[in-house]
């Protein structure tokens, strides 16, 4: 990975952080997980008002976690399903994190087990 | 896992959203998972004042992200190092969603190779 592409990563995962760390987004995400939902029907499910729905759901956009589209039936209608690459880099930054980790582990064991 | 542990890591997963969701805690979480680290020594690194080290420190440890030990050689020292289940919880999360993501693909993979 470049330095610039490094960076941007670094930088996703801030946003994918910031994004997630809001019960009502973190559970709109586990919806979405499960199927794509309507805007109408994440508010009914999580007990908010259009317009909370609405705000919450342009930060999950703006992250890139959600995508929304209008199914072909209907151009008013907006439909919003989960987009997997944030969450496989956060992914990431939690494997890389307990990597680093794991090998403190074991270097404190051999530390001890020293004879 | 009861209803209630479930709940109770529910909001363990807000609670690491939260506080991993600051460049400045996400930082100090990768240099934690390298070695242990001093306060001074973080504050250094992240080019933050003393004073705001210690008030992100202070959050990570309400997270249970840190923990904060005084090595027996020096009672006024104070050296910080990460604690595994909040990452461990957080990965878990992430895993779950993942995996009805899978199946949501899968069916929809199903569904349009249907003769």
């Amino acid at each position: 990975m470049s330095a610039g592409a490094a960076a941007s990563a670094e930088r996703g995962v801030d946003v994918t952080l910031a994004a997630l760390a809001d019960p009502v987004r973190r559970r709109s995400v586990e919806l979405l997980a499960d199927r794509p939902h309507r805007a109408g029907e994440l508010a009914a499910v999580l007990g908010v008002s259009a317009p909370v729905m609405s705000r919450h759901l342009r930060v999950l956009r703006t992250a890139e976690l959600v995508e929304e589209e209008h199914p072909p039936y209907d151009a008013r209608v907006r439909v919003y399903s989960l987009r997997a690459p944030p969450m496989r880099e956060l992914k990431g930054w939690l494997a890389d994190a307990e990597t680093g980790w794991a090998e403190q582990l074991a270097a404190f064991k051999d530390h001890v087990e020293r004879p």
